[in-house]
């Protein structure tokens, strides 16, 4: 059975992975019959945000502790993913993307990538396995791939702009729909970007793991 | 366009409301085109558990503003839930169930549920409304229901003497089936009672959630 790797970065929209987006995954993916393994970094998240108000919370989290939430206690620090345990990966949304696996959030094209994860997804990509990324994660595609390797990002103008200056080739593509890259093996899709109710947001991610899946046969 | 109630119970199997449940009564009910609102108590959760060690943590967190992570931020507070607005009510399950809206997980057969929930829930039942119970939340039928009404909850023999100590009648049900109470309009499956991965846990919730369209059809 083949197993792909899901990486999270936390729980919840604001300040780590967007909850039906990761939850989306694991379902598609094993609806595809395909096993998975969650992992995420095991470090602080860049702040808390209440989900209601949208203002900082005082306190802080653990991005790791956070995401184990939605893995259901079942995830592993991503410092212990081996590459080679592994068919793909896939990286769901959500703000965490943007401000805990990389600062895009605040810096756009001038934001940095978390080492680790920098290092492992071009690992994926130089033994030639597919890397799905939803939502905001295709903000990380310029600092891991070729330069124009094509990417979703939904259609903000200034969003698609910064993912350009990376070094992603933007592409505009429905939220029903998925962008592949086939020479990076590169799939994407808008997800929350673009999707205006929990049905689009799946469509596009079922779309997403069901390339991956062929890609992976 | 009909429209649905979703109560949650915090985030996160261990110490809310369990994650994977709550997203798929999401997409189910809107793959039935039917809309839904969420809500969940204004209280303290009765604590917060680290779902990688099943440790607890020394802090504090709120049932409402934890759960706005799974709603994306659009939740209500339970006591402006009217249920006039609403065809029908879910209740996704998660220990949170069990500490948070009731002491189920504490005292079993001598458990209390919390008067806002148990209030709203039994208006929903005088108006002939039906209500969704997942994974443990059945435990709360025999407070709310005529004796006798019908209820899963897995396969546990301990837990299911307390279900049924507390006035209801458990029934065994597989893991991708449901049970209905058609003189309460209640309806119950196991979910991550008995699923061991999320396609099972999703079976068992969208049979309960085409039910459920149908009843209110």
């Amino acid at each position: 059975m083949k197993q792909v790797a899901i990486i999270f970065s936390g729980c919840g929209v604001f300040d780590g992975a967007e909850i039906h987006e990761s939850v989306l995954t694991m379902l598609h993916l094993a609806q595809q019959g395909i096993a998975y393994r969650c992992f995420a970094p095991n470090i602080e998240q860049h702040h808390v945000i209440n989900h209601i108000t949208g203002e900082e919370q005082a306190e802080s989290r653990n991005v790791l502790t956070e995401a184990a939430r939605i893995a259901r206690g079942e995830i592993q620090d991503l410092a212990e993913l081996n590459v080679d345990d592994f068919a793909a990966l896939v990286i769901p949304g959500g703000f965490g993307v943007a401000k805990n696996l990389s600062d895009f959030a605040f810096k756009g094209a001038e934001s940095q990538v978390l080492e680790s994860l920098k290092s492992i997804c071009q690992q994926f990509n130089s033994k030639n396995k597919p890397i799905t990324y939803l939502c905001i994660a295709p903000a990380l595609i310029g600092h891991i791939h070729q330069p124009g390797t094509k990417a979703t990002i939904g259609t903000d103008a200034d969003t698609a702009a910064a993912v350009n200056a990376l070094g992603a080739e933007h592409v505009e593509c429905a939220v029903t729909d998925i962008v592949v890259d086939e020479l990076q093996l590169v799939i994407s899709t808008p997800a929350y970007m673009l999707a205006s109710n929990i049905v689009e947001a799946s469509a596009g991610i079922e779309k997403a793991i069901k390339r991956l899946a062929q890609l992976i046969d």
